[in-house]
């Protein structure tokens, strides 16, 4: 034998080795684990002890010599945290503690004591998740417009490809897969608005709220605001931490809209690609083999973001639940809301891009689409509307006659002419209509250009609602750079006044 | 003009008219109301006073003339009710005022003020709904056991149509249909077997638990247990009124499951009717049209199923989160459960029923099922195993030959002998395969005929689980009819012994 | 006897008699029906058919003589409609059947038959459905204004008021009943922002995509755009048509996270109103008795807004179970999305105003919430705090040497000046912190004044996050107005192109 | 300074310092990793890879010799399982392809190439998940039971301390604590009955059902269900395949209600630990601190089961969103069931004994329950009973009179005699009620030992449901360890057929 498989129990039938990422993507957590929470947490607790650490310097409420020493062992611990040489200790209870903790080893329990001044976990949690929370909105944006980039090429690419349009899953009328890859950009540029709709809400600075009732210290939470990027401070403390769900649902319920419409795209490919469709093929690249059936092509991508989507949905009812009939004040039950936000984070991350992917890589058999058009009395829609308007017929006789005509087509595929004219004649209507007619408003090329309304697959349609999908993702890109600019700047910020601060306590 | 149209905007293309019934489960809720939520209640209401004025008196703990008085107008009212002739007052609460408010006015106060002696309405809702539920759980279960029996005619009669099975929508290998008849039967057996675990649980009588913590009246609930036709009365009064959502819950889930299983049917046919497909063709009687299109015609019927599991999920969530972390003692909010119940017993009381409709009357195209079983090398799986079993070929690497011989094999439709001998070859394996054996092993009936697996379409497989399933559903069926029997007998015993007291309380 | 009770079963002991609003709000659908769906789409429906054929006979796809028969029919319906003379026959489907019929009846076939032109009932619903959703959502939008408005209200009344804040359901530190108000504003007007942005992603224009394809027929959206009020067209008819649960989940994820908000206001309320808390009373017109129990009253309101949280969670779940994996084009399913939005808004329209009236006329008991402020050591923090920044010790320290004194303070109501000054001595630190201090900073008056924080309780903080909110609320005012204006233009427009088209149609 | 803290950042006020356990109860994934979902399913896919290898042997369908070594290699594998001496490997997919790619190294392509005979993936992991779930169940009704005797104890020990009940979360009703327990133990014991329903309903065999469709080999699917301890084989491999979410679906709810059960009285006991309340104080090992707040106590343990209920809810939605319109045959997107079952059973395994442990040592402050037993007129329902009672007033008009009698007391906590007799004769009720009855019947012990309904609070009442409920646990008990003796047996049946058949191999 000289053919040996180790690593998966397929593939010899491959042409193509499915990516890493691809394999990654469908074994999902089988065989790998999920790190602490916490970890996730690390960089968010860092920039919120540093900005939290400048602005009770810069008050005074602790001298700037204990906050040079934080902010400096801090920075050093930033360090480590991007070398990944520094792991959570589960007898910590949690990032705080852990922080804290090692602060206290490394510069004395008088300075490092004095970190946790005019504030609570409860606040700094909610601060960490927002930041946390914030990025993963921004992620999913950078994503989503990129996707929905990928659309508008395909669309682009394809807005001559005919192919059948369908409802209730049967054939309604023709269009092109141009129209329906436009669709599909469409949608997505509408998710990326939900996630900027989150932004608006949510990012505003909760930090200062302490345990939910606020401190007695003099602190200034438009300069931990500032620092953190956030665009003020939030208004009621109380509303701020006993609501820590709410933007954690929120942003699972951008990704539930988001992933219902991907998994919508996925199933719709799936069906497709189905062997009695024939109309795409995957590659072989982003398709799975089965452990006994040698001919097997699963298009195991797409499930799986089907099954993610389940999962998704799960999550944001988690949440939501989670939300209901709370007592006042910060309650632990929503630590779960994180685990949740974390979970939700870590399967929808590579969605856009891996569906991106394959859809960009699958082959359009356009023959076999376009044969479609030429069956099921596809066109009979058309074919009435034209009759309608030619010859001043109401709509709703002109459709008794074509059904008529369609009922007595013994084919079922195009309406023949004298079929059309019995029907006429049936009901008693004469008008000159000539087979050359009644053939070319069935002819799939002619039915679809003669398509009018906007948003439709017609060319003029098509021409202008991309141009008009094309200005939205422009707009959302340049917001997107913006944000990003915004959150760079206040960072550049807490470092300038970090970096002063640690010289004056060098002092 | 001399056809139009004026109740639906679609049909003349069918040979056959809708029935009244598929057309009332496509619309929904359109254009028809739903009766007050305590109207289901009414005879579950006089139901419990009836049983409950029983046991007053035979306790002595109202006179024997008292609950004449109330139970001959009881009677009155219930003929009332059975006539349609009794209509729910929104100014006096409930079913419960109502019918005590009427017996006021009928019997006056001084009679009509003892019904509610040593009870609350919180323990009397809560048997009534345990009726509802129980008369539910019964209707589901006949239903359920009428549908699992007509997949089994459907199984028997097809279990010789090969058509191809699929996994991950992709060809995987061949089977029969009535093999996933039989698969829709077995699941349906088991939702049975769900609907009566419900009985298990919840056939207990909650009534004399009064407010939550029970009466000092010297009531006797064995006895409104029995004329109820309860197993038994619970064991704890604020476990049985504090949990005014479980039963409920538990009635959801059955049906939750149950429609999960007739989407995934629904959704299978749905794909099996595309024009791609062409494996079935609903009936006329089953599907519905288009206002627009001529040709259309639509599985609506099976479509409105998925939707209606789509709602049904959802009234389940809304009953799982107003049972989540409750303080003790009846609460308020528990009454929504009702509006919850009585929805998803609208909507899926007669899906079985129509989806057994839609199935038993579709056309098969079997010759289109069995073209696709000499395709898209469907029949590699049983090739492998083949020649893995007759020539001591590790399984493995019979899988990895097989593989080589599809990749090589231009039409993919059937592997041919020489590509797979040039494999074995290739593998540097010899063995004396003939042409014969691989065309005959991947031939549909012969590949049928060889799986051997019990639960599989072999012939003898599906002998014997055909028999089994048959035996399930028979026990079922037994099942039922004694539970309805229980019910019958606790009527009957209650309509004696309230026969009894009103001619003791005439002298 | 004399006093005899005919309407419900309670209230002897009650000395207001609650509201007719009350108890239709806390007996909900017990002897209440539900009318047919489709009679809440009629006004849309007639809008949506009334600009389409203005649109029709602009464009002249029909003639204007039809348009005006057709316009003048439908004017006529529309006040049957208004003055509910007008009700849906069931035996026609639907909404559009039923005005399309009586449509032919009044104006026969000819004209009649012309209504449907350009379009499919596809989009149809979709637009109807929109425009539904959008008075949904500017109606919720004006009760959440009312409601915030009322909050802001109690808040600003309620400044002074002290009472224990809780985290974990224990005592934190010491706030204000107005902060807590103030809270509660800060959320709904949150909440009113997510309805905006429901108009932001919703308010366009999806008539014209027919079955979900377009039309032949050179229809004009962006005249239908603006006779409904839209903002412009949608970029892509399948998109809009595919998605029909999307405007529908938007809407119910806002109502839901309200409904969420509104039911930890009725739950804090809920336990403030406990007996053992005794800190509130709600109006008897506002509660509801018990068919037993004599002194009974309960908040049944405020639970009913639970049990209604729970119920509208479901349906969000119902509309995202349904918008998961679908194939391309319209699908039946989504026609159940219609009653679910319906059952949400029936459930949720009247609840902001019910809250608002419940808190506004709640007894505060004043007194029993601020003798809590004297106990539990609920003023340790703010101690900390002061001992930590009068006399520079570390937080950190300062916390450990209050939970000694914590420890040690035998009543656990107030820390003793002595076992504050015992524990300073046992961690060595010696500072001359003086009874008087101690005192002060546990006194309630003194600790709430000394939060500094914006967003906390202190006198400052409360008097801009109040004007914050106000100037929030202000914007929302504004906004509402503007959409409400934009609205009555469109249909102004309307009227007036249809009664001119009807003009030119009779000469 | 002295005292430090360094692994949380509370504590010092604290008597006893938490457990290790409740510490890690609260802190959740904060800081702990989640292992690679397919380790959970390592002994569970050896115990089927040894089944179905003895299987194979047995039926001649793979040589003995082959078996013997495939079955050594297991056994040494299963070693090393047990030292956790065997790490996935990620790039291995699996934990079915981690195997046989062990077994390969091991022993060779010849002999480990025909482990996968006559099954797929498919089924395999299906058979694997129904062994995992069947522990998990077989765990949770271990721990439930211990649960439910824990509280039967509680029960027992408290069946003299008296309380208020509690309705709509107002004073209702006297009754005991120990009533209060046995309700709790009532619902456990019921959730016990929910997971041997799971066992019921799918301890079944489907191993032999390959990719959906069965196998040509001649297999025993009885062999392997008698040797993997299944009751017997499935009676449909497609049902049994394309449903795996069902069992994960059955599981994931009868956890779900378990939880709701446990967050009610996790509530529950929050809420009567509540300063306001005071009637239990929860041990400092199940509670924790705050950050800030130095006499903070929380009960932390019970919150976290509430947010925990949160969390499992949203998986179960998870599992039924995927189980919703599937196309027949094996589908990727079921995968992801997997990961929701493992997050459940990790979320929920500890919490019963958490619970149980916190309620056994939290201290019950009996004065102040019975304290609040002589307020609120909550013996108002009683004494309105005996009235009723003695002196034949019908409960209607008995009501009344006390709702007058409670309106005109001032104080609100007992009704007086004088004020009874003033309503009694308002009434125009002659009666000669006497002041040592009215005083009597609202008197606490006396009105609980007055209660007489089955499952009350009521001496007699308890005494009988303890007997019952006892009852029930018992044949649980009976029940479980039958069960468990089943595995074992069949393992034992399993090393006996795989020994032979090794000693058979060296030959």
């Amino acid at each position: 034998m000289k053919t040996q498989q180790t690593t998966k129990l397929w593939g010899t039938a491959f042409h193509e080795t499915p990516s890493a990422e691809t394999l990654a993507f469908t074994v999902g957590r089988d065989a790998v684990g999920i790190p602490a929470a916490d970890m996730a947490l690390l960089p968010y607790d860092l920039w919120v002890n540093q900005a939290h650490t400048v602005m009770l310097a810069k008050t005074g409420i602790i001298p700037v010599s204990d906050a040079a020493k934080i902010l400096s062992a801090l920075s050093l611990l930033e360090e480590k945290v991007q070398q990944k040489a520094f792991e959570l200790d589960p007898s910590k209870e949690d990032v705080h503690t852990n922080i804290e903790s090692w602060l206290t080893k490394k510069i004395g329990f008088a300075a490092a004591g004095k970190l946790h001044t005019a504030r609570s976990r409860n606040d700094q949690i909610v601060t960490d998740m927002r930041l946390l929370l914030r990025d993963l909105v921004l992620t999913h944006i950078e994503h989503c417009i990129a996707l929905s980039e990928a659309f508008l090429v395909l669309a682009d690419n394809t807005r001559g490809v005919l192919m059948p349009g369908f409802t209730h899953h049967q054939h309604a009328m023709m269009t092109t897969l141009g129209h329906t890859f436009a669709g599909f950009a469409s949608m997505v540029i509408r998710d990326t608005n939900r996630f900027q709709d989150w932004y608006g809400l949510h990012n505003s600075n909760p930090l200062g709220g302490a345990a939910s009732y606020g401190t007695s210290y003099p602190i200034d939470t438009k300069m931990t605001a500032h620092l953190l990027g956030f665009d003020g401070a939030v208004h009621n403390s109380l509303d701020a931490i006993m609501n820590r769900w709410e933007p954690e649902a929120d942003f699972a319920y951008a990704v539930t809209i988001l992933m219902n419409h991907l998994s919508s795209i996925a199933e719709t490919c799936i069906v497709l690609s189905m062997p009695e469709f024939g109309m795409v093929t995957f590659a072989d690249a982003y398709s799975s083999g089965s452990s006994i059936m040698p001919q097997k092509k699963n298009p195991a991508v797409l499930e799986v973001i089907k099954g993610k989507t389940g999962y998704v949905i799960g999550q944001l009812v988690g949440l939501l639940a989670l939300g209901k009939a709370n007592f006042i004040g910060y309650n632990n039950d929503s630590q779960w809301t994180k685990y949740m936000v974390l979970d939700i984070a870590r399967e929808s991350a590579s969605v856009p891009t891996v569906l991106a992917g394959a859809l960009e890589t699958m082959t359009i058999h356009e023959k076999v689409m376009a044969s479609w058009c030429l069956k099921t009395c596809i066109g009979a829609t058309t074919l009435m509307e034209q009759l309608s308007a030619q010859f001043a017929i109401p709509m709703r006789q002109a459709k008794i006659i074509v059904e008529m005509a369609v009922k007595s087509s013994a084919s079922g595929d195009v309406i023949p002419a004298e079929n059309l004219i019995a029907a006429l004649n049936a009901e008693g209507v004469t008008v000159s209509v000539t087979p050359q007619q009644v053939a070319a408003w069935q002819e799939p090329a002619t039915a679809v250009s003669l398509i009018k309304s906007s948003g439709g697959p017609g060319k003029n349609s098509m021409k202008t609602s991309l141009k008009k999908l094309h200005k939205k993702l422009t707009a959302q890109r340049v917001w997107l750079v913006e944000k990003q600019k915004a959150q760079q700047s206040a960072k550049k910020l807490l470092v300038q006044m970090a970096t002063s601060l640690m010289k004056g306590g060098e002092k």
